[in-house]
């Protein structure tokens, strides 16, 4: 095993000294091989949490998004439950679109519903642009709560501009995006003055969370997996690298997510991502390959391995663990959202997992080493 | 652009002269510029041909099924409309499993549902083994009808064993495949004993349908994308081995297909699998480095693409074609099957369009070049 770098020297002092390692990882610090690797779950705030359902209550997610002291509460859980190194901020990628009035809801057990969805040129209309401090003061109060509260980074974030247009489009959770392609490809004008309209939202919604407190974001384009690389890059990437320009000079790390998205890894990191997450069906020695040497990932253990018997779980992190070996830049996470099923413990085992064998440094512990 | 190789000499000629061009193509064999490329659309049968709605009536589509003349007419009208080079039995994954009386039906709009999910070692007993010649009667028969109407290869098929456990073990369609990967996790011997009965099922059944003059094979393992490739590996590739060589004395070129591959694709070959499936999100000249050399491949244009103004869908099927320059072994498909709001005349032109332009000795043409 490689000797572990001095962890008083190198990158890892100077103007980054008492970094948290999860900002630090976003950057590709190595840390000393003593440095935990940082960890938290997509879907952490809520869902699957006993004392979130407590607090809940039944109706729209939505409403209790208009809540801030429940949305910090329930943001706040999971950092104390699981000891997780980032919070994120409990919300929604539609609230921006249903802020503004365009008649969009999330159904419990369906997902985000659009009253008339986005057809024609006229829907246009219909999307004014994003006045954070009025139209999601509620959000904003939020954050705000939370940085007073947390000992962890708050990560921000907003659906980038395909996933929530694939929304607005087909009116309702789709798995082909039959209609958002049609727009796409049958009028690629109104497609482009869409996309620049939900981009515009995203840029307003990331930069009053940050402006806020949000030490970092996460730009979700969940669905951009439906495409094909070159229908990426010319339908979706441009729209995507406005949305991180748009944010660059807030200086915070900015992370770039989607399912499915193995071949669309190089130009997730092109479209300005500091941090590209991975799914479970890419093996991040794989995901390596992919994205400019360097790029720090998160990822990536496959959701259902947290139904499984305990040392199948635990040799799947190890796994995950192993083949990010000789790169500091790793930000450890499930490769989708925690499903609404998931035993709580088991989170909390693989949170003390991850901070006693992974090494930050790049190389590996006995225990992974040996898996 | 290279000459064409001569048409009366090379691989082309001897013991092959005379194949169609699909089975050609399934083995490579490079044809002359003049010959055509192959193509054939997966869910041609059925879906969206109002002549298909027609004598279809309701019900589930294991009654249509049933009936041999009924399903041999469904089989062949896509072949007299759209000129497809080859013919796929109308039948459905899950016919094996309820003629054995599994209790499963096809729900209209939903898919594969299981009355009594396959949940622990007693459902074993549920899985006899196929008996095609009683079980599945009435397939053969309408297997022998097509082999006697048919100007083209008749493609039989069978469900991997992966994806037709997923269907008995979760009840009905599902995006996570939480209970699959809890089983294959939490209970590996169940899960091998299950996987061995769905492999001898599917051997079974696509022997029978061979016997009976289907002229090449489909393994559809849809949902395997699911999965991270070492649990593919693990639990899935050695069934899928072990079907694809239960079948090679009997000769047929042996298809492996599944969606969100990507990761796969050399799993895949490995199976054994002469000719590898690709979906639309893996351009085929990035999914050719992830096969041995020559592996012919089928597909793969965004069956989304059929809903765009026609000169991008001529873009897009051109942009396939250009992919696979230099590859003498391409069978054109869609990346998925036909959605059934497909207007079928798009087919028709893609069709007539891959005939005109594709060239199958691996040259391009010049619409092609030019694209």
């Amino acid at each position: 095993m490689p000797t572990p770098p001095d962890a008083t020297s190198g990158p890892s002092t100077g103007p980054t000294d008492g970094l948290p390692p999860f900002l630090r990882a976003c950057r590709g610090l190595p840390g000393s091989a003593t440095d935990r690797v940082p960890v938290w779950f997509m879907r952490q705030a809520g869902r699957s949490l006993p004392e979130y359902r407590e607090i809940r209550g039944v109706g729209s997610i939505l409403d209790a998004i208009a809540e801030p002291e429940l949305s910090a509460e329930i943001t706040l859980q999971p950092v104390r439950r699981y000891g997780v190194d980032a919070a994120i901020l409990y919300s929604d990628i539609v609230v921006p679109a249903a802020a503004i009035g365009f008649g969009v809801d999330v159904a419990p057990g369906v997902g985000p519903v659009v009253e008339r969805p986005f057809a024609s040129a006229a829907d246009l209309q219909r999307l004014r642009p994003l006045e954070p401090e009025i139209d999601t003061a509620h959000v904003l109060e939020t954050v705000r709560i939370l940085v007073r509260e947390l000992t962890v980074p708050l990560i921000g974030f907003a659906g980038a501009p395909f996933t929530v247009a694939s929304y607005l489009i087909e009116g309702r959770p789709s798995r082909t995006y039959t209609r958002t392609k049609a727009l796409m490809h049958g009028d690629p004008q109104l497609w482009h003055a869409l996309m620049e309209r939900l981009a515009d939202m995203a840029i307003a919604s990331l930069r009053s969370q940050i402006d806020n407190g949000a030490a970092a974001l996460q730009l979700f384009d969940s669905w951009a997996g439906a495409l094909a690389p070159p229908d990426y890059e010319t339908f979706v990437l441009p729209h995507s690298q406005r949305v991180f320009e748009g944010v660059a000079d807030l200086g915070v790390p900015r992370i770039h997510f989607g399912v499915g998205t193995g071949e669309l890894l190089g130009l997730m990191a092109a479209a300005g991502a500091d941090v590209v997450g991975v799914d479970w069906r890419v093996p991040l020695d794989v995901a390596r390959t992919r994205v400019p040497a360097g790029t720090p990932l998160q990822g990536n253990l496959d959701p259902a391995l947290c139904f499984a018997p305990w040392e199948v779980t635990e040799a799947a992190v190890r796994d995950v663990l192993r083949r990010n070996a000789g790169n500091p830049g790793h930000i450890f996470n499930l490769g989708h959202g925690v499903m609404p099923e998931t035993d709580p413990s088991v989170l909390e085992r693989i949170v003390e997992l991850v901070h006693r064998e992974g090494r930050c440094d790049g190389t590996l512990s006995a225990e992974v080493a040996a898996s």
